[in-house]
């Protein structure tokens, strides 16, 4: 009888073993062959590893194998020497004595990954998603957006919330709307969820924090730079605020853990990128009315329509805030009650406006927040004073009947948020798989 | 201005601030009244707060509100002094001075949530899954399947993999067949991801490894106490493998890690649960036809189908191996051809049998896992002898066209391993919201 126990060492050394003192050593490595560069007698051979690029050198009458026989974009288990080299990456070399072919392509690549700008269109890029992605800036690309995910989570784990795991499809979308993917389950008609926000609050009334980070689906017909029509949403939602500045506090730190994390283990792919990360020690917050004020001032720019931002407005904000304070971020607070949905908690002062913000960073929303009505009576109210029906949202509504704290909370685009940091043009460039009006597949 | 610089301390405390040497502190405290006890002249207001439950002592005369003015399930903020208590949760009360009300129900709970028992159907429980989730056990078992995700990918991370977020609309499904949920993605056709396998398997030609949990859709009419339409997926595939025991071995170390998460973070909730770990320093391994055959001696019942697991022979073969050596967990190993998709790598000594797996815990299937075909020809040549088309398969063939490294992965159904850890009976036990037949709501 065999048993499992657990995960053995191996022989092959990865990247972080090899440039730790191993100098001199005999040792086995396995990869990607990137590039080839024929000298005539010697050739580079590079690896693409997981950690990187390994530089290994062939030499003719040393390393025991035809050079021709070696192809681009094989994979391969090689044996060889470790060398000092200041040229190669990571400052180290192989030097072969044999190379041993795991598997071979069927084609030479369309595109040249291995180059450091492949110069390819973004719609190239994305129709050769598959192999476009072994581009080593490509590749860095989604480390650091894994850095966001894992900044985020373990900030609001350390800070007491509780992860779970919403359903995707529902009888009735959260927040209504046209933009809903409509789906048949069952003979029944379903729809695909534009965002947890029914079921993170409900969660606030049993574990009193709660996040989420999970796909939604917005069927919407922009087909912009920044819309996507599925995308990663973290969502979090926290109970007992004394306002909805606790939420914004909240993000500042998830923001603070997330560029730490980035400079202290993605410093790789920082570099990779040439990222300079954002300041987040301080965030300005300047109100709606007073930041369309601001703009319109500065840059001579007549206010349109004082109950909504446009885009433009974004980027003049964000300029602003930029020009004057040196800020990449800037929460901008108290957006009017009509352009908020229904849960919004509406300011006592002036319920024109709502006790809610929007993070813009470098132009660009990037977060949508702000503290929820808790009282199940002024829900009602607010439900029938917008002219909404209450059905389909019977079970949302029982979470309040039944007490709920004082809360509120956020959303934040996963792919805009990387976009911007990585001052990318274009959402679909820190999007694995893009889904948008015309792009189904890969 | 102002300006957010992070998440400032509260005055309010956590449970586990309380327990930590304030007995004496005046201190304030929120949450939600789970119960009150009326003793007369005093009453003991139990607070549920995200660690745990909290004794509060009311005295007449001592605390300045009426006590008949409280209700259960109200939030409030109260403050008092902390006492030891030998009987109370956790050993402390807070002996109140003032209680706030945050916030009131508008009815009160149909369901005894402050019971250690509610005794309510799985179905009552299910109609009011956003109140009966208050319940301290119905709660903690969400917090143990929070452990299940995390320990899964801090094991994962520190093992090179890279986490990843795969579209869950698509052109077509990943493995076919008739389990598909289709929806009208603007009037063209598309579908719901079955599972990232896909996905998962072009992006180790990128990452070499990586991993995504995430929900899948399977519209199957299955309406068991094990199958759900829409769950959670742990899934992972890993590159530059020497056999498919690296798969086994890797899936070892994850459960390995799980269960340490728990008994070192999770204590509390594995209290409440009276979870009894299972054991995972050594998972045996038995091939299919080998497991058929020791179920079939032992418990005296024929084969009827050499090439399939019937879901009690699934239950005999974890009963053979908890009897015969007391584990729990129990690999079956080579299952038949036929039974797994084309892309499953044939045994080269027995092509009628994969070099394929799945996991068995108490008796059901929790994992299928296996060593995938990485070669090109050898990829179309199986899609051809199974009657299959490539067509919308073109980017996923891309990968391999390319190269790619020999490679395999798996797939964890996160509620149904929670089910069998908390030794419960039925799946949506443990699913916060789940998505069956009949089930669309909450």
């Amino acid at each position: 009888m065999e048993f499992m126990t657990g995960v053995k060492p191996k022989e092959n050394k990865e990247l972080s073993e090899l440039i730790n003192g191993m100098e001199g050593a005999q040792v086995k490595v396995n990869g990607a062959v990137h590039t080839i560069r024929d000298m005539g007698n010697i050739a580079f051979v590079v690896l693409r590893k997981r950690e990187g690029l390994l530089q290994c050198v062939f030499e003719e009458g040393e390393t025991q194998f035809e050079l021709r026989n070696l192809k681009e974009a094989s994979t391969v288990e090689v044996m060889g020497v470790v060398a000092k080299s200041e040229k190669a990456p990571n400052g180290i070399e192989i030097l072969l004595k044999t190379i041993t072919i795991l598997s071979e392509p069927a084609e030479t690549m369309p595109i040249p990954i291995a180059k450091w700008k492949m110069n390819t269109s973004l719609e190239t890029n994305l129709n050769l998603r598959p192999i476009a992605l072994r581009n080593i800036k490509e590749r860095a690309k989604f480390k650091i957006q894994e850095a966001v995910v894992r900044g985020f989570r373990d900030f609001l784990f350390e800070q007491g919330f509780t992860e779970i795991h919403t359903p995707k499809i529902g009888a009735k979308g959260a927040e209504g709307g046209a933009n809903i993917f409509k789906l048949d389950y069952f003979h029944k008609p379903a729809v695909l969820a534009q965002s947890p926000q029914f079921y993170k609050q409900m969660m606030v009334g049993v574990f009193d924090r709660v996040f989420e980070a999970a796909p939604v689906f917005r069927a919407e017909k922009h087909n912009t730079k920044r819309h996507l029509n599925e995308y990663t949403s973290l969502d979090f939602e926290m109970g007992y605020i004394e306002s909805f500045e606790d939420i914004m506090e909240m993000e500042t730190g998830c923001l603070q853990r997330i560029m730490k994390l980035i400079e202290e283990n993605y410093e790789k792919e920082a570099k990779i990128l040439g990222l300079n990360l954002p300041k987040t020690d301080e965030i300005p917050c300047v109100r709606f009315d007073k930041a369309k004020e601001l703009v319109s001032e500065k840059y001579d720019r007549p206010i349109r329509n004082p109950y909504d931002l446009e885009p433009e407005e974004e980027i003049l904000i964000s300029r602003y805030f930029k020009e004057e304070m040196d800020a990449d971020f800037v929460f901008v607070t108290h957006y009017p009650s009509k352009k908020r949905p229904f849960y919004a908690l509406d300011d006592p002062e002036d319920t024109t406006f709502t006790l809610s913000f929007d993070l813009l960073f470098k132009g660009m929303e990037i977060t949508t927040g702000g503290q929820r009505i808790h009282d199940y009576q002024m829900l009602l109210d607010k439900i029938k004073a917008r002219g909404m029906e209450t059905e389909g949202m019977e079970h949302y509504l029982m979470a309040f009947k039944h007490g709920m704290p004082p809360h509120g909370g956020l959303g934040i685009g996963l792919e805009r948020l990387t976009m911007k940091l990585l001052d990318e043009e274009n959402v679909r460039e820190t999007t694995l798989f893009p889904r948008d009006l015309n792009r189904l597949e890969p």
